[in-house]
């Protein structure tokens, strides 16, 4: 049904030996320009200011979270049912999932409020992109990936497995986030995971005698999330770096002219649909941007990147640390009028070990009883049940500028 | 004061690389033949059946232990103003906090009633012992040692060191144990634990900012534990042992005359401070009468013995799993005459990731927080609490013997 | 043809992850008693003096080894070729191959004066053990498995993909050994020379662009004999050893009584072909004999005993460092008369690297040039020509006692 | 004599663990605009399109090779004799070794005609840099450093442990590179290179027990050569590169108008010391003209970076497979003309494995026998000889264009 080629394309991996493409689509999307551009765009992004070996890219993730698909469909349980078509669609879905990731996502998704999700449903069905027309060799094809990104129901088994609490590409980027970085907690043992799993009438299983795995991986991730995600100088990198598109996007409304070229990050800005502009854009066009306008007549702006350029970045307070209430209010009252704004911030996240969601079924994992029934994992483990409940996993911080 | 060697002695170790002693003290005692002997006593006993590369003994885990206690006296704030004697007892309690084991020490000791502890203190006491005499070349070393070994509170510092929740012994055999067996759930960053580490009034402390280091160790104790240590299938072998040990007891106590020389297990079990038939016992010695009294007269004997050798052991039955009550009374019912008390067994167990201990102040994990305040690791972390407080870190298992 | 499992039977193995069994006859062989005494038969041997951690045994290298020829099976090009019959009897060679060794073995096989291919032989085709009566099920498998192991040309290419210069057994025991001692030298990238590898012919040949990973390899072989096979305190264990069998061999021919029972060891010596009292001979034994020993009144092998139970060692002296002539004579002068035969050994060995075979094209690895023409390995990489030209990779010491 | 921090500086390496920072002067050397430069330089270039996960930094790199530069100081027999003030020397030369790479570093270096070594050199001694202002706090220290990079001689055991065959930073990167493309033959044991070495009379030996380690190291060294570093399409990607920066100059110099701004990249070119414009160079930059070049007017320009952008890279001729004559004539014969001259290239390298230096005692690894006396490593080992007087560590290549 699909091309294989006559010999495979093998790629060298640290973590897996080696990743092989079968398929020639495969192969041939892995060429794309939008792939390679992942090339050029750190999988960490501010976390490598703590973690400064950790300057791995998408790209790298993108063919690991392909050979964990790989992976599910030659190990688990029942996946030899389903038909090559959707192996295939599974497959490219796991390649191509972050192909629309922006430079430094996080800080980038909130200014131009759209997800990345979003930017790779239309770089797989624009018809102007290199990705679209390999996806064209079939037709509906590129439809149906799109359909997996998109979330939107079609083939609920590819998306649980391409993006849920258990997915192939969380899979690969815990696995490659603690090689790179060197945390150890991050290690997970990915092979008893798959061998756990079951696809039972189209839906994905974990059996009770291999739920201790998962809990591993769970609490993997708990600490992952901790230990390096949320690392208070990672996020406080990325607040200033928000801060900086805030006020080049507000300035760009009050038509300021710009030091240096903003032409494609300013399309961007004002038309996420310019995906040709979008391209242009990875971590050097960002890092070139901000070392010019370290020199802005703004000041705000320059203010801002100066403290990207030389380390002085915002200070953080933890709250679950209880400062000072007379503190935090001297603090907050110091950054109240609208050109302090961009000096001041609160971050409030979930540190997301395990969500029990109670509108989707997809999105939960669930244990198979060794008497055929089925539960929640949350119901199941105590531990992970602590987990979901608990406040402990929440982070809630300010971080503010002190010159 | 004590003496060092020239040049210091160096074992090679895949898991720290190098493992040296510059103490000839500590060369001086890994010579005796009491430590010795543990080269021939497996770390792991019967959980050897199921994971085949668990091969490894009590004397490379004694080594280890005694490295770990080296790494925490030059890695851990406050150490440095601990005195050389008091680091010294501290590595030799280490090295030697394991000499008393006896082969497949958890059915062992069951049956003599006394624990390993108190085998190694005597070891330590005796002067019959090379131990002994190696220790003798100070006053009182040997009081000291045995002192830590004992836990009667003259060290309190060294005692939580040596054995506590948190101790040189767990971290070794947490990381050996994952290393010989490939269970990457067992993998412990012990660098950022020492480094999170801190002698605070003689006692330790774990920064609240190293909280998460110390939380993934106990998810890592806690895997161990359900995936290894409690694996039904060693656990059975072990239950198995366990009944060939009554019963040569039974049967000594109504004179039978056994096919095989038992005559130092014999001694052991009749008078247990026969430290010279002890450290005749080891591995080979119980798999060689286990292989003579497969042929015993006795029926019972004959047949668990047999159970060990043709690897039929007992049945399991996991009380959690919720089995129909009639079964398990039907099963019960089969055992009830006083002859096959040995084939029936009832194994309870807390998997121990962590517990709360009222009355010793030894045994708790504190967590100091930024401001000063000292707290328990169960009070400040919910993660632990809810290990600490779940019924799911219970085992409650029925063995059985089915022909 | 032959019989699958329903469910493949799984081993856990820190090397590979898992080895995975899926024949019904290799999981009824791991089974039998022959395979089972490998538990108690350390691979390293003497080694394990210098290298303390290298406690594992001939049984996991045997699974190591089939596991290795289950990885050729499913990734050497050429090998989809070969008949299911002619797999399995590779599988089953490469399982069966270290079958046949005693305790100790290199001191062993000098003292029997039997190699333990021969013993293996034996094992296989003799009606009394289990693995030939699991070998029964189908008409010549024993003796097709034999034919294997005594190389005498029915299966060239199973004999060269199990016993050679580049084969099953030592692509094992490489990584294994490396893994246990924690010398990193010894690690072989096994996949990349598998992935060279190439069935012609019926004969295996390596792709000259893959010679490289086939030269690291044999580096890599060349170090570990040198580092870890042939260290000096570890042959003088085993020069002990040797001793103290041919001591008992003299004595048993003199009709002497010994102080302990050695009547297994005996009947082997007398007759080697007594596999029942083969099968009894194992680490522990020997340990035994030699601590019961140490108190013999035959003044030579007591003083033997003792060497090894206190580590009173032979000395060494390496021929290649140029010792004083007028020394060496004094020391061997010491050593003439016939009773101090025991206490004064000459080593002669040879690092076999690689070693060019005139006779046999079997043992030669063969290079696959881009042009279609083969060579020998050594006419085509200098380095390894070098290698086996260099007396460098000879080693010529002498051995002696030293009150 | 150099100041301490008050809590010494971590970085997390997975390498290593951790590499930590005393001196307060190594850890404003890593906040200068130079060094940290080097994070937007990787450290393989070209390689990285063959090993995609290649994806490090010349920053990591550089910290890597100052923490094996501490080891070194900790741990080789003879290193407490140099003074503190040698010891920070040598810290720093080996920090900043590498700072004057471009991007691409091997193409630029043939360009601008001038080594990476001479513009470090530059850095260290130019007034107007970050890193010698830091370094300036001392008087005569920048150009110590400077000396021990550009080798004159003034520390001689300082400039042979920072550059010679067996260096800190080989060291680091044959490590680095290995983890980061997961060739397991780079693995290098290196705590027991460090254990080998000595310092004697100021010059650094290694024990005749030690040298299978360096053996082993130079083998690694070599398979990295010819597996990773000179893998044919890696090379190829770099000579296009080559013609590209050859092109630019040559247009330059003919005053042609280039389609983008290429003002340092020419300013550079036409004066090579212009450290400002030097400063602004990185990867990002090089590949953001090639992008735009892809459209220039001129046609050979616009055919190379197109080349590049596609992957339509220079085909490769292996001379050691001895290539029909005729063929060759003819390839050579179709870029005779001087327009073609860009697209065809030979490229001869030898794998320096190890050289054999005449003039430079420095360079030479010194193996001290148990006599006392000292060879050359080459006269010692027959493997090492071997590879240094073989040709076969050399390559002999065409590379040239194919439409």
């Amino acid at each position: 049904m699909f091309t294989k080629l006559n010999r495979s394309r093998v790629f060298r991996d640290p973590l897996y030996g080696y990743i092989s493409c079968e398929y020639k689509i495969i192969a041939d999307l892995i060429d794309t320009k939008e792939l390679q551009r992942l090339r050029r765009i750190r999988q960490l992004a501010g976390v490598g200011m703590v973690f400064q070996t950790a300057e791995h890219t998408r790209f790298t993730h993108s063919l690991g979270a392909y050979h964990m698909a790989n992976l599910v469909i030659h190990n688990v349980d029942g996946m030899e049912k389903i038909s090559e078509y959707e192996h295939v669609v599974f497959l490219i879905s796991a390649l191509l999932h972050d192909v629309g990731h922006g430079p430094y996502s996080h800080a980038f998704e909130t200014t131009i409020d759209k997800s990345h999700e979003d930017i790779t449903v239309s770089m797989i069905l624009s018809p102007k992109t290199e990705i679209h027309n390999v996806l064209n060799i079939k037709e509906g094809l590129a439809e149906d990936v799109a359909s997996v990104i998109s979330h939107d129901g079609k083939f609920p088994l590819i998306e649980q497995l391409v993006s849920s609490q258990l997915d192939v590409d969380r899979m690969d980027y815990l696995s490659r986030d603690a090689y790179m970085t060197g945390a150890t907690y991050g290690i997970i043992d990915y092979f008893r995971i798959l061998r756990s799993m079951r696809i039972i009438d189209n839906k994905l299983v974990c059996k009770a005698s291999g739920v201790h795995s998962i809990e591993s991986y769970l609490m993997s991730r708990y600490h992952m999330y901790f230990q390096v995600y949320y690392h208070p100088v990672a996020r406080s990198y990325e607040a200033v770096l928000e801060s900086i598109y805030e006020r080049i996007k507000d300035l760009s409304q009050k038509n300021y002219k710009f030091e240096c070229n903003l032409t494609c990050f300013l399309n961007v800005i004002n038309n996420n649909d310019d995906l040709e502009s979008y391209l242009e854009l990875d971590d050097a066009y960002v890092q070139g941007f901000i070392k010019q306008l370290e020199h802005s007549k703004d000041k705000t702006l320059s203010k801002l990147c100066s403290a990207i350029l030389n380390r002085h970045l915002f200070k953080c307070i933890d709250l679950a640390n209880e400062p000072e209430e007379a503190e935090l209010e001297a603090i907050k009252n110091r950054f109240k009028d609208s050109d302090s704004k961009y000096f001041f911030k609160t971050v409030d996240a979930k540190g997301e070990a395990y969500k029990h969601s109670k509108k989707s079924d997809i999105n939960d994992i669930k244990v198979l009883l060794p008497n055929g029934k089925i539960k929640s994992l949350d119901q199941y483990s105590p531990i992970i049940k602590s987990l979901v409940s608990s406040s402990y996993t929440e982070i809630h911080r300010i971080y503010y500028f002190e010159d």
